[in-house]
């Protein structure tokens, strides 16, 4: 239902005229996230704790006013959108502390607006180590992470944000407050909230503190660059690595069309004849272990005809090698400033016929798609470049992209490795799940929602 | 309801003689699992296939007829026990095949009656390591595992069952078969409903196929012992060098109590002077790095007053050291014929203070509690230990678990780190859980099993 002037001076009451905002201005600025949507709330409020969040929600839900969540808004797939107008409900401006940073149990307490970057830092300066780090790292909250189960390059040893998560406070669509988790590796009483509500996209409640594990921090690193002739070549060679028991904290890599273009708009001295780039470190706490890490990954790549393996013996070039893929996203406008970018992800035997596939696919539409990604655990970044684009265009592209995400449900992949489903992707959830699938979460949805008030229709719910 | 005739006749008919059996004797011996608890089904069906399981399920959601699924029966906490009759679903004797080991991508997937060890033995056999090791695992099996989220030593380095399922396929209560997961390493497409299945003891779905992460199997191990005067600085221990960064495969510890029940059977020299011993390995493929880990342990034992800390130089020598740890259990026979054994664990940095307490209690109700257990992880298996107990003396063992439970959770533990629910827990539910947690357990079984079918009031729901 739409806000009427009862509500918003509920909302006014509750947190102020600072923290409750329904001018057109700042409506406008809380329309977008990083799918270029644009739908604009009716108000944005900005709660001080728990106890704010929980009025509003037993408010909402009493009203059946819909509510959106929101941290720094940096999602790829419209999740943090009110795209059915009613409150957003930003997690950034107050509820942002880092709160415990427990030497003796190595975790960390904070809210969820707090930066993944700004949290990775405050822990790295006790010695301690987050690893999830998603290329949104510098902007997006750690509640944002949660909710989209967040990645990032660390993932092929680190694992990713549910690999981290050991505890949750959330408030419930009807107010309540919960806590699932403990401050311990084991606990198996009650059913396992956290597994839920990680990756849901916040659609099952509103996260108000999250516990997180921390590793000790490796005490060295070293950065190898590989060169293949093939795309094929380096797609074999990532999952003969992984395979040997070399476990590199990242490996990443660009493929042709990528190369060319950053090094088109870098000149750095990239190999623009190359089939793809591999890119990563490898890390542990004794030189020894270091060098036979990338002894394996040289030799393994050698075999799988590796043009070149490079070790970097200076930080300087290590940040050499990393530059070509930190700067492969922006250097693709070359091809097109219209850009279809999707995070397929697949078992990582099957890479080189993904990539052989994107192939075909690039070929029948005519469209320029380069690929660069974290191959490491399969997840490539897709992205479908368009100059100018007419609707006729879009429409092709958007064809081309179907496909990919058809190809990649047939070879036993994801729709998505990190983004999400949100808005953007809800219209492909048919050719990754059942009806039967789609009724057990709609049943799930219902069973912490059953106003469906927060967060409604995402994911193609 | 009661089975009647037409019942057993479509189970009979649908599975054939051999695998539906309602002759007593049979019953009599699905009666039990390990808490010793005794409640008789009054139908024990062995499905063939996925399909089996589906019309299984089906008739008896429309006829109302309880199920409880079943592996090997293993279990601590009367999971698989058919305490309101009905049918027991047993996935042990047909649905016991691995079906693949995926090299190129490092899984496993198997049927859910596959039992631990046998699993664990065969992907070893091609140089992958499957890391969860419960004490059962000489029998437990794979499913019983997912379904109880299952622990074990290794868990502190490499984490418990849920960090190893990637994927799950699964028959709900209605008979719909589903599947969640992908063989990668990121999916973040639709709800993670793994996270919530893993652990929920039978009472969500029938899982029928599991798909496990594997890892490359560390090439050396070397193994350690320490005897400290006190449990304190052993506790103390534990925590610091986790802390340090050092990854321990298993840290376990044994109590003065264990270390002489142990001894006085056993005669094996070990120091029953000292208030603690703590076992474990350490792995890896580089000696440099094995020796480095061990060098940090030895360093901050011998700082937090340890009285000796010796690493095996032999096979047989390291067996040796184990040997006290394997024997644990068994032992405390010594003490009394009926044992009362819980699983509650701590944030590591409270274990000083969760033995102290546990002391305490053991000094107020005048009972002997040996503890000991997986420490790197702050898992304690607790034994109140009573000789030929009356009924008042079984009160009196009770009521000492209750404090120590209360204690547990006071100290930010949980009931359970490995062994699950159940009935014989569900009485303490309350001390870990509110209402409006309680109420979201409710609602989430009825998103699933929305006639109550499925292995109905466990977990204290």
């Amino acid at each position: 239902m739409a806000l009427d002037n009862t509500h918003i001076k509920y909302f006014t009451k509750l947190l102020g005229k600072k923290d409750a905002i329904s001018d057109k201005a700042h409506l406008l600025a809380y329309s977008y996230d990083a799918t270029r949507l644009k739908y604009a709330p009716e108000i944005v409020l900005f709660p001080k704790n728990e106890e704010q969040i929980s009025a509003i929600m037993k408010y909402c839900n009493e009203h059946k006013i819909i509510v959106t969540p929101r941290g720094s808004g940096s999602g790829f797939t419209g999740g943090a959108l009110s795209h059915q107008g009613g409150v957003i409900l930003c997690l950034d401006r107050h509820m942002n502390k880092i709160k415990d940073i427990d030497l003796k149990n190595m975790l960390v307490v904070c809210e969820p607006g707090v930066v993944n970057l700004q949290l990775q830092k405050t822990v790295e300066q006790k010695g301690l180590f987050y690893p999830p780090d998603p290329a949104s790292e510098a902007f997006s909250t750690i509640g944002g992470n949660v909710c989209e189960n967040a990645g990032g390059m660390r993932a092929a040893k680190y694992g990713i944000t549910k690999d981290y998560v050991m505890a949750l406070r959330m408030v419930l669509p009807n107010g309540d407050i919960i806590t699932t988790g403990k401050k311990t590796i084991k606990d198996v009483a009650g059913y396992n909230l956290s597994g839920i509500i990680i990756g849901s996209e916040g659609t099952l409640g509103i996260v108000t503190e999250i516990t997180l594990k921390l590793l000790s921090k490796p005490q060295k690193q070293k950065t190898f660059m590989a060169v293949f002739e093939s795309i094929d070549d380096a797609m074999e060679s990532v999952y003969r690595a992984m395979a040997s028991g070399v476990s590199a904290v990242a490996m990443e890599f660009l493929d042709n069309l990528t190369i060319k273009c950053v090094e088109s708009k870098f000149k750095k001295g990239l190999p623009t004849d190359a089939g793809a780039i591999i890119i990563g470190d490898v890390d542990g706490n004794v030189d020894e272990e270091i060098d036979y890490s990338l002894q394996m990954l040289e030799k393994i790549f050698m075999q799988n005809k590796a043009r070149e393996f490079k070790v970097a013996t200076s930080q300087e070039q290590a940040a050499g090698f990393w530059f070509a893929r930190k700067n492969a996203s922006p250097s693709l406008a070359e091809y097109g400033n219209k850009k279809i970018n999707e995070d397929i992800t697949v078992p990582r035997a099957v890479l080189p016929e993904l990539l052989a596939g994107i192939a075909k696919v690039s070929k029948k539409y005519n469209v320029v798609i380069p690929c660069f990604g974290h191959v490491g655990d399969g997840n490539v970044h897709t992205n479908v470049m368009l100059k100018d684009p007419d609707e006729a265009m879009l429409e092709i592209g958007h064809k081309a992209i179907g496909e990919i995400f058809e190809l990649t449900v047939k070879l036993g992949g994801t729709l998505s490795g990190e983004h999400g489903i949100g808005l953007s992707k809800a219209p492909f959830m048919h050719l990754a799940f059942s009806d039967e699938e789609m009724n057990l979460f709609r049943a799930i949805k219902k069973a912490f929602d059953p106003n469906n008030i927060l967060n409604p229709s995402k994911m193609g719910l």
